[in-house]
């Protein structure tokens, strides 16, 4: 039987419970966001007592459904005040889901603030370590030899907040070991990592030997589903083996964004970086074929998955700089910051990794610092002792470190491209308005993951649209209720590509859920459980205090035009709102 | 005929414009807020080139009636978002009341940030001046020169924005000069010298030759009225000469306050300071009588006032240190502090008013940073060096220059006593119930001067009600009304003291006003039209995005206890909502 784990960090206790009924064939995001919104007071403060983390694997994680090992992690967002989910891709999430934990709800808060505790996770139950040892440090150092110290030698999972979690913020993400045990795979955005810090939980180590395994109701039905997914994912020219996201990874999106005229460009001051090629996910395959001899594909963030995009970057001797160089992360400190240099880049993205730091929320507070004068669009080597000053939690590092409404706030810049305090992702939603319209209307802050329009409007996967069309309400809002149901189901959000072209993909992967369930959804029940998600998460974000006015894309976006195509942001508020009354 | 003087700083333009028959028998508050509600967008950036800044005396400033020498400086808050008005007493008013300017409209931006002018006025008009002299210096090293180089010897009044304000942080006050031309009446609160700031409006010179004065309709009503409130003020025992605000300032509350157990000390932690006596009003009276060798009563900050509250602080060799050491000054480097040291006090409300920030709001980033351990409690030699980093723009500077809210932000601490982004100037609400309600429903973020309830609640005046009581929805909402009305004549709110308890003084006020506009209001007409005032605010802050959920005072003050009293705060928030409602 599934079970929930109760993590009460002012006690320090842990115990597992029943699943609740109602929460039964909830997995992944819709299931951290129906117990934050059962759970936690709206109007709480995200760093305060009141407060809540859920840890949520998807409903098919655990199985072997193809690139189904991600996990959801849930709470009120010290970035944004919204309600928030953000996955990441681990094996820490099959483990868990192995272990028959739906989910782990971390609740309380220490009487003592900054003393940590490592929870180590086995099939017998949890135990409580202290952290000393491990607080302080770069992630670099704590991943590889706290798995085995804690685990004992054992395969086990690591899940750790870094410095920046420790000091609570609020663009600190939660980190989560890659197969190699990397601290490459991140629940990054929101601050999620700030509150873990003010509860205390440095982190998780999960052992699931002897692990029962994931129930599955039906063995016929999901396996029949699972091979319809993996067929979709091994032939779609995006996903499958040495397909564009295997060899190129995620930056290979930013040579197409870049021709759009939709790459956000020193802090969103034009949509063209003069040095994209230099930074694309092509030139990083022919740098590694250089520095390392041979060609270099990309490989999985976690068991089991096809598409296998994440990507390594090496050092000039051939050793590895960091993983992974994720387009997001590549554009953040690259275009956003004028950086052409992928040395500095790699620098940049391996400092948040180790940091424990979404490097979109890093990026963007770097690219606003710039505009605000701490350091010259370009100017890398100041860019990395800026990101530096974070672990040394300067003023300056922690200006950073909260992200870029506060950088903005504090440097008196009025250019700060961001929706309810979270920052922009690498779309130019003056160059691409759907994007603009999920941005805007997200129940997660200015977040791509959320609705990735981008699939009709730039890559032509499930039909094409004109970007430049304002008409996008229709679409955000069919793409944002896919998604949360996809966020529920512990895939990838990658598989869309394949499934949004491949209707017996799409049609596979609600039979994977129905076989581990005993469901009978359709696929026209994705729109409907997805809408029901984003209504859970659209009410607490209401009783938060956002309304409409916060629907909104940032001032300066509908007064000042966009290099090179010099379009304003010209969708009216009233078709922002009806992405949700629709 | 009465102007309106628009000011476009993007055009560098001046021009007189009638006054709307709507805006007539409006003044002060009334006015500034009608202007930025029917002018300003309520959901623009309080930094861009939309928000406006309107500067408008009150409606009898610049008569013969007592102590009303005061102006209303509003806008769209930096600090809170929220629709504010901030008002001071000094010269300023009166003379640009006298010359027929019933507000000033500052509009637009340049293009090009961080160049600053000044704007010259006299009765042919406005003229811009560089400003490039002035910028970057302590507002000591501004004021008396200003007003003689740019006034050529002539008796001029003097506004002007510090390094705060150009920098655009959002505690930066405006500062306008009191009889002596010091730089120490501030419009403080809200961040409005960051809205200058954005402008590149470093200051306004005043010189009021030739003026055609104030026009009065009913000479008669208006010498009746005036009469009325001159004698109310002479006879009550706080106002009048030699009374408590002219001996011993209004730092006298600080025994006051204290006793009752509501001086929020060591950044709202405890309700009494050990150290309170060393720092109060009798304190810095003996002080001062030791250090000069003669009793030192206090002078008026602009002309015709009867209180003649504003006080000094004199060094050790007799010379003036500072002026003034007001209540909430003393409270925010003092007790909030945890330091009990009048030198100290002085030196950080001089760097202050030398820098151009609102001492709350910077004495409540002090408390909070303290709190987040970027100096001890009490640490008064390191206090001032985190507040001379503010006038270098350091990181740390800059943080704290923002306010609280940024610095608990930044530092991630919890306990960060503001509401709407505001902190809580120097009264309790867990230890005197009304004024808390004042700040969580106020139309301006946490501000006492919004509904000074304290006057019943502590000082016995209009009556006396139990502090503890939390029924103060109706005493708020009363009190809200009445201060709106009060903050549109143009009299300072001290003169609440004297006509609450003398009610021909109430009624001489209301005549004042019926005299100089020709109406015929009565007193039943000061709740009503406050309660208009009131809605047009109510109604910007709504549409900018603000609802019921932010009328709330921070989750900490409903858990913690408060020494010695040990209550916390139980006001039900159907309470804090009737208040509006009513």
């Amino acid at each position: 039987m599934d079970k929930i784990l109760r993590i009460d960090m002012e006690k320090r206790t842990a115990r597992l419970e029943a699943v609740p009924a109602r929460y039964r064939t909830m997995g992944g995001r819709w299931l951290t966001s129906s117990l934050i919104a059962d759970e936690v007071p709206p109007t709480c403060h995200p760093l305060g007592p009141l407060n809540k983390v859920v840890i949520a694997p998807g409903i098919v994680t655990g199985t072997a459904a193809p690139t189904s090992s991600r996990l959801s992690v849930g709470g009120k967002s010290p970035l944004t005040g919204t309600i928030k989910e953000a996955n990441a891709g681990t094996p820490f999430a099959a483990k868990l889901a192995r272990l028959g934990i739906k989910a782990i709800v971390v609740e309380g808060q220490p009487a003592e603030a900054d003393r940590f505790w490592i929870v180590k996770l086995t099939k017998d139950g949890a135990s409580f370590l202290p952290a000393e040892r491990w607080t302080g440090k770069d992630l670099h150092d704590v991943f590889p030899p706290l798995a085995r110290e804690v685990g004992g030698g054992k395969d086990v999972a690591t899940m750790a907040i870094g410095i920046a979690g420790e000091a609570r913020m609020s663009a600190a993400g939660v980190c989560f070991g890659d197969l190699e045990g990397r601290p490459s795979r991140y629940a990054g955005r929101g601050g999620l990592g700030a509150v873990l810090g003010s509860k205390g939980l440095k982190g998780i180590v999960v052992d699931d030997a002897g692990a029962p395994g994931v129930e599955i109701a039906d063995k016929e039905v999901f396996e029949g589903g699972r091979r319809k997914v993996a067929a979709a994912l091994t032939s779609h020219a995006i996903t499958k083996p040495k397909g564009a996201l295997n060899t190129y990874g995620t930056a290979v999106l930013v040579n197409i964004i870049n021709e759009t005229g939709g790459l956000p460009t020193r802090n969103f001051r034009e949509g063209r970086f003069e040095g994209a090629t230099k930074v694309a996910g092509e030139a990083i395959f022919a740098g590694n074929k250089e520095r390392t001899g041979k060609d270099v594909y990309n490989h999985a963030c976690s068991p089991g998955c096809i598409i296998q995009c994440s990507n390594t970057w090496h050092k000039k001797d051939g050793t590895e700089h960091v993983s992974c160089v994720e387009y997001e992360s590549d554009w953040a400190f690259g275009a956003n910051c004028g950086i052409d240099d992928l040395d500095t880049i790699a620098e940049l993205i391996r400092l948040c990794n180790g940091l424990g730091l979404d490097t979109i929320e890093t990026g963007g507070a770097l690219g606003v610092a710039m505009e605000g004068g701490a350091c010259r669009f370009g100017d890398g080597k100041r860019a990395i002792e800026i990101l530096t000053e974070i672990g040394k939690k300067t003023a300056l590092g922690r200006v950073l470190g909260n992200g870029a409404a506060t950088t903005g706030r504090v440097f008196g810049v009025v250019r700060v491209p961001g929706v309810k305090g979270q920052n922009m992702p690498a779309y130019e939603p003056r160059a691409i308005k759907g994007i603009g319209v999920t941005y805007a209307t997200s129940t997660m802050g200015a977040d791509h993951t959320a609705g990735y329009t981008i699939c009709p409007e730039v890559l032509g996967v499930s039909g094409k649209v004109d970007p430049l069309d304002p008409d996008k309400a229709k679409l955000a809002q069919g793409f944002q209720q896919a998604t949360a149901f996809l966020d529920a189901t512990g895939h990838c959000l990658f598989i869309a590509f394949a499934v949004l072209d491949i209707a017996e993909g799409l049609a596979g992967m609600v039979e994977e859920c129905n076989g581990v369930l005993g469901t009978a959804w359709t696929t026209d029940d994705i729109a409907r459980l997805g809408a029901e998600i984003l209504k859970i998460e659209r009410a607490f974000n209401k009783a938060a205090g956002f309304s409409e006015v916060d629907d909104r894309l940032p001032e300066f976006m509908k007064r000042e035009p966009l290099p090179p195509h010099n379009g304003v942001w010209d969708v009216p508020d009233k078709a922002l709102d009806r992405v949700y009354r629709a």
